[in-house]
């Protein structure tokens, strides 16, 4: 299955990639529990959003991005657009030297989890939700578990439109993507897209009390620091640094990732969509 | 400023390119008015939408795009989509080996004839109205003519979810975009981009009877088929035949083709992002 691993260092990057700045909403989770990491990011702006295109497309592009991001010499590659992992896990295990964490098994762990027992939801894009990898990751552990899945496919250009959380057209919009879940009320709601978090307020007024909302962000950086615990290669460092490549208008990222990553970032750097090309690692690994 | 012009045949085919499905909006009103001529269509759908992305990035995907459609010998190039229209115009002109044709200037012509003396509103996406072209190309007629713009970009989204035009989202996204335009009550309002004309019933409802809707793919439509004429380049079969490629997911592309063009599409042939990078068409000119 695996391409062979090759030796890694602690103090060798986490490189991090997404379809563009959604998985920014991983990175501070990531920070977060590990400040010492250094963490690569690569962000695909110029091909933004992965959501609606082929699994074909969906691969091809998350090998080009994980290829760029083993120039850095990873210790490992986390996968943090929902819809890449959903569809490209096995091509990306199969061609990457490194281990390669993605956001839908670590989630769907910690959602039966907590779910304990009852029913969970999933909203995520029409290409998470037709690969129905949330179905399948949670039926991995527990085969008998009601997964309730409903694609969303507007918010993510609503927020990226920078949408406050109690606009009536954001409100109006969940309102009709979760109207089936509000009525079963699952005990666990996924959010299953990087940009959902930025709207957990607004999901969490309309799902109600009675369903916990579950932002797999965390569970990545829990189970990234488990590995790199299994494995002896966390950081030794106080303080990490965060370095992002994106391929498209470095200043429209800098503008936007505040709101996905909490603090500013400094010194985004653009990659050709040529050289990403370039990158594909079938040929590396 | 032109890369030399090579000599055109009246039974080469048109060329359209466009960042998706939307331009077959465009090539509906061309085979409307000339039913003769053979189309080669290619939509991006791989990298869709280019209404969010750079000016930078959105020359680079129009002169691939373009350089593919060389290769079938085009008497003539359609950019059908708004946005490339609105910044890659000069570079596709200086780089391309025939005459190149965008969506910009001839519904900005039509407009200013329409308004008779009234302003001009422009509805478009972020790419399109911070490009000031449409605004330009009218004030090139009319130096004096008030334009109004807004940007619109949930609409893109919206028509390919689907959505029908009396869905109360779709009410709600387009009363919070034409607000001001309601207000203003101009004498035309541009449809800027390839997707709004599938919502013109529920525009033309929110504007009233003061505003007529500009759809630009006639106004397109007479151009190339006042420019054909002019060159000697009509073609002189009775029917013509289109042939659509497109970078992603054919299954999908002739599924959603159909509320675009109005009847099926038959054949759409899958191209390689590959084979796209290979075909910039600045070494060809």
């Amino acid at each position: 299955m695996n391409a062979g691993r090759k030796s890694c260092d602690a103090a060798g990057p986490i490189g991090v990639f997404d379809s563009g700045l959604g998985g920014l909403t991983v990175v501070r989770q990531i920070l977060s529990l590990l400040p010492g990491e250094d963490i690569v990011y690569l962000g695909d702006s110029a091909r933004v959003p992965y959501g609606t295109k082929s699994p074909a497309t969906v691969c091809k592009f998350a090998l080009q991005d994980a290829g760029f991001l083993l120039r850095f010499d990873p210790k490992m590659i986390v996968v943090a657009c929902n819809t890449a992992s959903a569809v490209a896990m096995d091509v990306l295990r199969e061609n990457l030297p490194v281990e390669v964490i993605g956001v839908v098994e670590p989630a769907a762990a910690a959602a039966v989890r907590l779910a304990d027992g009852g029913e969970i939801g999933v909203i995520g894009t029409e290409g998470t939700v037709n690969s129905k990898a949330y179905p399948r990751a949670i039926h991995a552990i527990d085969g008998a578990r009601t997964v309730l899945a409903a694609a969303a496919p507007l918010l993510v250009p609503i927020v990226e439109e920078g949408r406050k959380q109690d606009d009536p057209i954001v409100l109006a919009v969940l309102t009709d993507y979760l109207h089936e879940l509000q009525r079963r009320r699952p005990a666990v709601l996924i959010l299953g897209c990087t940009h959902y978090p930025l709207l957990v307020r607004a999901i969490s007024k309309l799902m109600g009390p009675h369903t916990r909302l579950l932002d797999p962000g965390l569970a990545v950086a829990e189970h990234v620091r488990a590995r790199l615990n299994e494995t002896g290669l966390l950081s030794r460092q106080a303080q990490g640094s965060l370095r992002c490549f994106t391929t498209d208008n470095p200043e429209r990222f800098a503008h936007l990732a505040r709101r996905f990553l909490g603090r500013e970032v400094a010194g985004v750097e653009l990659l050709g969509a040529d050289e990403l090309d370039r990158a594909e690692c079938g040929g590396q690994a």
